[in-house]
């Protein structure tokens, strides 16, 4: 299995996306191909010569961060990322890791792979593990669609039930609709239409769901639009940065509180562990046709060589061929969402 | 001057509200009227008589938590919210707090005071004194309108603006749009909607900010639309739990870390003291005619004593006043913006 990673993309690329790919190597058996600047990357690393299980496939371009994607990739045409899912467009390589511009990866994706075929996929979406307080669950959209339609959500929460079957061996998750309250009542025009398709579907759908119950535990699976998705996963993100922050400033102006924080580091270091980014590796890019994870921007070795450890489970797990089938397979139980679906003219829209 | 509180809003009424009330005599100026269940209210005193600073407007039907508002309120025409709204009207109370369901409270206010004078206001908001990194910061809304038009987003950045400067004694306060991204293409329709009218206006607008912005301490006054600030608010309320819940457990899990966890105690109680929500009081109703301030429906005695506090000095800083001449003052300032919203429907409706 080859698994290939854009070594040009995020803030710390090529130096941390290098060595957490030398790391990841001594762990897992899978191939690693670094697209981007054969110079850059061979400068990151400490041995004289590449890691026999590494390669190289040499491009000059690439995506910054800032960037518009659909103009970056008109212009780029060798783009790391374009030309890395190009390679798992030809099956070169089976997944294909990017801590870089968001945007730049599904589009790159959607020019190349294509959503998964046989169902109508209405718009990819970005997933994120949310740590929760006993496990985690599947979280989407965190930032794919700043504008979403409910049937979008209703698509949203039928991959992420797949997922969590899959990935999470999880037998009947519960799906939860985020919302500003647990009524059916609740809710802006979206969530109010969304709620009502998803108690129409087959999924296992336990109704609106607060941040808290999101953060408690009490779904597998909580959809939501890519505006509110991606504003919750980064105030979470904050609140913990925040908190971690006031903590060290507290624990500074005096030495007793200095010496138990050395006495808690255990704990500290246990609590950044279930919360921090890193641990998780990246989200899989739901939607398209082949194992695209999208790492943090910030990125660094721990969670590259996670990403790595995810993609090499999704290509064993076969995941692209379960959400095809999977996915086919709900719809056609389901007639009258799969009716109103058909009669969307969003459903061809890319 | 005096303050009405609803005794019977909130998970905790009455008994919590009126050991607030009694607790905030103590210290501040204001007459209490506690409007509510005359027996129960008394049922809470640990005093033999209401004390001298208090007394109480008796009625028997108050809206729960979970009721609809206008349907309880149509129903309920002595609810206690209601009556506390109508003494708020008649000027017997110069500012009224409630820990009850929020939606009752907005109905209950726009029906008796309704809305400030003079200028049209599209729709109250809820605002939050979110906590930052060194001080904090005027947020909103946060929960009164779930569906917001970018016409409301820029009135609400109006009053906000006008409250930081009044209450927060901050000069020039830098306004900011909570969004996705910081960059002006980023965002959905509302919020690119909202930026152009934001940048047009005489406020300090300081372009799109993201929660760890917001967090860090960016702005002094944060706007979005009442889903997404009411997502972000209960987010970073639910994971600094979250974070206090694993802490709790780790600790727990060995006997030196209890230990230092004891040593530690000042250092965690002002933590909690930072990010409390007790301490806040509670957010004022932006928009309507008088002073009503939303306390948390988990509001403790804590909550109700800081929120009589903050009633005092909105009162005192006579609020209300400030926002009618500023808000009318800032329009005729700005002629573009101001033509675009008089030839809104949305001016006239409730």
């Amino acid at each position: 299995m080859k698994i290939g990673i854009d070594a040009m993309g995020g803030d710390n690329a090529p130096e941390e996306v290098v060595k957490g790919a030398v790391e990841a190597i001594k762990d897992f058996k899978a191939e690693l191909v670094l697209i981007g600047n054969r110079e850059k990357i061979l400068h990151c690393l400490t041995s004289k010569s590449l890691p026999r299980q590494i390669s190289i496939v040499h491009t000059d371009q690439y995506v910054e961060m800032y960037e518009n994607p659909t103009t970056a990739l008109r212009k780029k045409k060798q783009a790391s990322i374009l030309v890395a899912a190009e390679l798992l467009k030809r099956n070169e390589i089976q997944a294909l890791i990017s801590a870089g511009n968001t945007g730049a990866l599904m589009e790159a994706a959607l020019i190349t792979v294509g959503r998964i075929s046989g169902i109508r996929i209405k718009r990819p979406a970005l997933s994120v593990l949310m740590p929760t307080y006993q496990t985690h669950c599947i979280f989407l959209d965190v930032g794919a669609n700043a504008d979403c339609k409910p049937e979008f959500i209703l698509q949203f929460a039928r991959m992420g039930n797949i997922y969590a079957r899959v990935m999470m061996k999880r037998e009947s998750p519960r799906v939860g609709l985020l919302n500003i309250g647990s009524e059916q009542t609740k809710g802006n025009a979206i969530t109010l239409a969304a709620y009502e398709l998803l108690s129409r579907s087959r999924l296992n759908f336990v109704g609106n769901i607060e941040p808290r119950d999101l953060l408690g535990g009490a779904v597998d699976v909580a959809v939501t639009d890519g505006f509110v998705g991606n504003m919750v996963l980064k105030t979470a993100e904050g609140t913990a940065e925040l908190f971690i922050k006031l903590l060290k400033d507290y624990i500074k102006r005096n030495s007793l509180s200095k010496l138990a924080a050395i006495l808690l580091r255990p704990v500290f270091n246990q609590l950044k562990k279930k919360l921090d980014h890193t641990e998780y590796g990246g989200a899989l890019l739901f939607g398209v046709n082949g194992i695209c994870i999208k790492s943090h921007g910030r990125a660094d070795a721990r969670t590259i060589y996670n990403a790595v450890k995810l993609a090499e489970r999704l290509a064993q797990e076969d995941i692209i061929r379960r959400f095809t089938e999977d996915l086919k397979e709900e719809i056609s139980d389901e007639q009258e969402p799969e009716r109103q679906q058909s009669s969307d003219p969003d459903c061809v829209k890319t």
